[in-house]
């Protein structure tokens, strides 16, 4: 198979964990006989500093022609704290999902057990939690306009606007991975108070006799912001709006313990793309410390739900997981234990998979 | 000195909590020779089924001529999980929010030794927890207008506004709960996407000058979602918005593990109101199994805020943590031990304090 990717390391510890990850994403197209083409392109901070804008044109250009994208993180202190700043690393971030239509941004939340000690969560209430947050990613208040300021600028205004056609799309693909997985899907809104969740909820109403075999319930965001750390085995897939999702997201993740480790997906109408929840994490860049697994179980990701090359992403998390027991972890995980760089990890990675 | 109050018991348990709550602010006023005034009246689902409207006219017209509010809870199920319905019993909660002006939510968390085992969090992270959140009330998405619907039903949208004086006037408020305590506020926003929260940061990084003694950080509303679990005790003063202060207020209060336990109350411009921050809990009702230690460390709070009778609140304070300690509980904090019923621990709790 042609496998036609575009390679974003972005700033901060982004280009030292993209390496692994293309090595790892080489060594498994080899051994599988897939032909691998990607380029790599600026973004962010970096793109900013090379360019003046912080997802240039050009690297617009590679996502649309690429059947997949991998992304690094993007992010610089410099950039930061400066809510006046005219251009800012996150406006590419903005940018590239509205201008790919990346409207489904997945996260799975899983643990790992070698690494449950390390849940903020009691381990009863955590071991065994698997559950996937959907998450929109092109519309609400981060895309409504009018956004901005009165004349005299004391008064701030925001507007969240959804479509029909918006929610119908996402809930669809939550219904898709419900029915791949144990059928049950939560729908996270506010309806009691304002408008575009009661559309949510509404069309979610009318869309769930499609699936008949699959569990519908509805919880208020903050009933749901207390669930996930109650009762995180209560959920399957979780859906929900683009700033609901970004706090209930986070949040989900913290409870696994293993931050480091987490992949996420954003299925695009153009192409998908697929990166790390961790950010730049700009202390350790270039220091060939940072935990590069995250972006390699990205790289998991991208096969399975990009290129439907399910076996192909099984062996990257067989390879994980094996570095895991054999304790070639980098420091953030090494509980004491035998430190190894980034890179050794994912050299480790890369050859357990040759 | 006199203590006009009025008295809202709403639905579910509101009117057994609420009974227990009056017993104990009698028994204080009276020892500590107050002249106590109240008078009832209905608020929710029952004055739905009263007077077809969930915050009355006369409802509010005792409120406002009253110096501080008991409420006990509202919602009832045969309203809920009806999108379309006309009236709501929380819109007499949003109602009664704006029109007392009750523009900050104010809730401790705090942990109690002998409940701790009972927090989805490890022990070692939540022990000795003590924050509080502040959450502005009257504003956002919750007030702003346009809200609703295109023509064709198949758009919604809403609004958050925010104005330099709403903005200023619960930071103030903030930044006087942090001056008494620790010294340290968090102000939680989402300036790097929404321009109501670049304005929050605009204004708090006005203000911070005129409080030279406190340390004021800022921090995103999705990293607030996760800081909370895995380091609450960083926290002293937080402060935002109404609809992340929905969300991370209850997010804040689960990790407790004293839920049933936590009051808040609510700074009004013409009143303030008192509340535990649990619901009504209809299955509850009439039962006489429900925990009232929330409601009445409520009434210990508007001893403090709105009378500023700091000994009167810590003698009910006092009288709390004996009844906890002495195992005079409701099944919810129960744990193998005896049960008590709700009016026997309101009981045992107003004759401690005669
Ligand atoms: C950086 C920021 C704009 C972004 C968001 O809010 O979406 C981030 O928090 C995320 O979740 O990817
Ligand atoms: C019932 C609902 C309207 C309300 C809110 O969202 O404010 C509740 O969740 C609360 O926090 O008091």
């Amino acid at each position: 198979m042609k496998l036609n990717i575009a390679v974003l390391p972005g700033d901060g510890i982004g280009p030292e964990i993209m390496t692994q990850a293309l090595n790892v994403t080489k060594a498994v197209s080899d051994k599988f006989g897939h032909e691998l083409t990607y380029k790599e392109a600026v973004v962010g901070a970096c793109a900013i500093d090379a360019t003046g804008n912080p997802y240039p044109e050009e690297t617009h250009e590679l996502c649309m022609n690429s059947d997949a994208v991998l992304f690094g993180a993007i992010g610089d202190p410099k950039y930061d704290n400066d809510p006046n700043a005219k251009v800012r690393p996150e406006q590419g971030l903005l940018n590239m999902r509205k201008k790919l239509g990346l409207y489904g941004n997945i996260r799975p939340v899983m643990t790992f057990p070698s690494l449950i000690h390390k849940s903020p969560l009691r381990s009863d209430l955590v071991e065994g939690a698997d559950f996937v947050c959907i998450r929109e990613l092109t519309g609400g208040m981060y895309f409504g306009r009018p956004q901005g300021r009165s004349e005299d600028g004391n008064t701030a205004y925001d507007t969240c606007v959804y479509t029909r056609d918006e929610i119908e799309r996402v809930l669809h693909l939550a219904y898709k991975f419900a029915g791949q997985r144990r059928k049950k899907l939560t729908v996270v809104d506010k309806a009691n108070v304002i408008a575009t969740s009661r559309l949510w909820r509404q069309i979610a109403q009318e869309i769930a006799p499609q699936y008949p075999d699959i569990e519908t319930d509805f919880l208020f965001v903050d009933n749901a912001a207390m669930r996930i750390i109650q009762w995180p085995k209560s959920f399957d897939v979780m859906v929900t709006e683009n700033m609901f999702g970004d706090i209930l997201t986070d949040e989900a993740s913290v409870i696994t313990g293993s931050m480091g480790l987490l992949p996420s997906a954003s299925i695009g109408l153009h192409t998908s793309l697929f990166e790390p929840i961790h950010g730049s994490y700009p202390q350790a860049a270039g220091k060939d410390i940072a935990n590069p697994l995250a972006m390699i179980l990205s790289a998991a990701l991208m096969f399975e739900y990009s290129f439907n090359l399910n076996e192909e992403g099984a062996m990257i998390r067989e390879a994980v997981n094996a570095s895991l027991e054999a304790g070639i972890v980098t420091e953030d995980i090494a509980d004491g234990g035998k430190i190894y760089k980034l890179s050794e990890v994912g050299e480790w990675i890369t050859e357990y998979i040759k």
